[in-house]
């Protein structure tokens, strides 16, 4: 028996949408699924290509970083996750369920220009009231004593210096390598990775058209993520 | 028996336009389809993925924003839709049966630069004889008294106050927001919806290429918008 | 019998290629085929979609204009084609006998931006010695004439004015307005249309890149036009 | 009994990636590969379609430049790949054995900007430890001479001047032509081709939103290539 099953299958099916979304070639995307009761996540294996999964290929690791279940390497960027969940996932904060890396182009540009992705329109409201933010650099002293660890560290220090929840903002890229984002499971990290792919191209398409563009007026962002996300949010269909 | 059955049928099919010329991503779009004698129009149910989408699953609302049909609720744009076909449909005018809001990335990259859409070659002016309209942020008492009723008092007044006749122009953009179309009916609406984000897109390399680029001269543009339209049009085929 | 059943099937043929390579969405571009023994060009007819063509909806009509064969009405661009077949197909210049016009995004911003495309590579090297000419705007005398025809002829000026052989550049671009090319039968003109819409996006990136981008040196664009056009052309293959 | 049976068979099924990964329209790139025992390569015909190769149609030539095997004129590009195996296939240097040559459109606007690709993010130094160098354009009398070898030897005197090891960067341009790319077999050598267009469009709009975009940092880029490459690599699965 498979107590690893559902949550395999989880993984397998959000790893499919990163080619069907085009938000990566080849291998360069992963999608793992958290399970809080458990204390682990269901990753993408290391370097197969998105055609070549199964739900048995899933490598399940503990938040000790031990492999709990599953023969292949996990995801080189396994340990990202890791920090992400200890840090995200807890009760307190109602919960991330699950993680999504791409290199998705216009995502990684922003990453890549470190520039943090301003609100320039509603699309992004909608997600979050506030900028995407963009970690600095690691340091070398980071880089050399577990680099995929650290570009968790950095990402949770930032979101912490900043004052920003990670509820309410479930995006995040890595300077100089390229988006992180989060969901309520891992269809809607996935989700929130086309979101801000899309959200990336717009913007530089915007900045083409204007480089000056103003950030959106804090009363529309406002309206904007009340309508999907407050108590009286009014957006999409109740349960 | 159901009364709006072909009004249903022409909205499904037209929403289901959004995903085919890839003018949004998940639930980024909704068209609506209009009948002037029963006062009423179908629209796409809110957040439901086009895949989705049946004739049945459409929503109808009237005119007083009142739901006269369907199980779901209606489109979080409907109040938008609503005040255009009140101020846009008049049989004076010739009629809007047909209306089409999208994210598409380049309308939408228009929109957030906040900058009308100028004639800068024969392709617009085929579609209307000026720049597709911008409005101006919406201001934050009309945000909060009713943001999508007052998006779509913006619009009509952008127009009115550029004396702008919608039937000659129609296409608006929403600033910080994204595009919205308009035609005789639903299939229409979002035909002028893929025929702006294409514009958008041409316009957007134009200005790479030529940052200064001027608008086309006032005779090519009257000529063009003749042949398609004037009451000595040439182009297609007769009844 | 049909007397034009090849050359109707032939421009049928070629108009398909339009949407398969992405180079018009709708009723954006057509293709014509040319026979100079019957001096009769088939045309795509006006305002029909790719998916509802057949061979026997294209419009047949002569070197005077007139219709020698077909139901429908021609495309609004007719005479511009008839314009370039009188004086582009003459046996002593060897013969067009394939025009394609479209709005094709990238080669239409060129037009809009009106820059004549510059050799800035071998991509462009292979198929034109020199720069992709863009003509002027048509004045208001000639818009009031017959736009069509005179579109016609100021490409033609516009090749003549610079000493410019269309068999050996087969693409040309009509300020404002978008790209017209052409070859040695319908398929190689429409070919020549997606050949252009691909040197113009990367001229575009190349813009982006460098904006005083250099032209490509004239011992390298002599060498490879003569790879694929001199007498010692080593391209391809023979017999 | 074909000698060359599985050598023919690789190079055509890495040349069918060309069209499936969109790196090339119609004729314009080709893939080689090499069997350094027989010292010979297999390479696509010149201009011959995608949809009309066959595994017997591919063309053997040996590193004297004399065809070894089949009926079809090589590529036009025959030359500089021969050049490419003379120097970068030796056993000493661990091995070339595929190569590919595009004219993929963002790689392709680096190569006419003349820019070498910096190693803005991860996603590049994945590949490669520093910049994709770019060649500067062949003199007159090097075109003169032969054209295409010159061409691989301006490629491999890149390398050395820069004391470039072609087996830790499989990526180069060549000035205002296009992409070479190389691989451990032809279906690694079209890979990189793919990988390179993508960091190439990934640069572009990196440099849009970030003219003076930085490199990535040295500890960086060296912990990114050896995760994939050093003894210590920890990307994917082990044999």
């Amino acid at each position: 028996m498979d107590n690893y099953k559902s949550l395999k299958e989880e993984a397998f099916e959000a790893n499919l949408e990163i080619p069907k979304r085009n938000l990566a070639i080849y291998t360069w995307g992963n999608v793992s699924a958290f399970d809080p009761d458990k204390g682990v996540f269901a990753i993408k294996p290391s370097g197969v290509a998105y055609d070549k999964l199964t739900p048995s290929s899933m490598v399940v690791v503990d938040l000790d970083g031990k492999k709990a279940d599953g023969k292949l390497n996990p995801s080189s960027d396994t340990e990202t996750h890791r920090i992400l969940y200890l840090d995200f996932s807890s009760r307190k904060k109602g919960g991330v369920r699950g993680i999504t890396h791409t290199h998705s182009p216009y995502a990684t540009a922003w990453a890549q220009a470190r520039r943090p992705v301003p609100v320039f329109g509603t699309t992004h409201a909608d997600y979050g009231a506030g900028p995407v933010p963009c970690t600095a650099y690691l340091d070398e002293e980071a880089v050399k004593n577990n680099y995929e660890l650290e570009t968790g560290n950095l990402i949770v220090e930032t979101f912490r210096a900043g004052n920003i929840d990670p509820l309410f903002m479930p995006m995040a890229l890595a300077a100089g390598h390229g988006p992180f984002t989060w969901g309520k499971n891992a269809a809607e990290a996935v989700y929130h990775a086309a979101v801000l792919e899309e959200i990336c191209k717009i913007g530089c398409f915007t900045l083409l058209l204007s480089p000056d563009a103003q950030t959106l007026p804090a009363h529309i962002i406002r309206k904007h993520w009340e309508r999907k996300h407050g108590p009286e949010a009014s957006y999409g269909q109740k349960g």
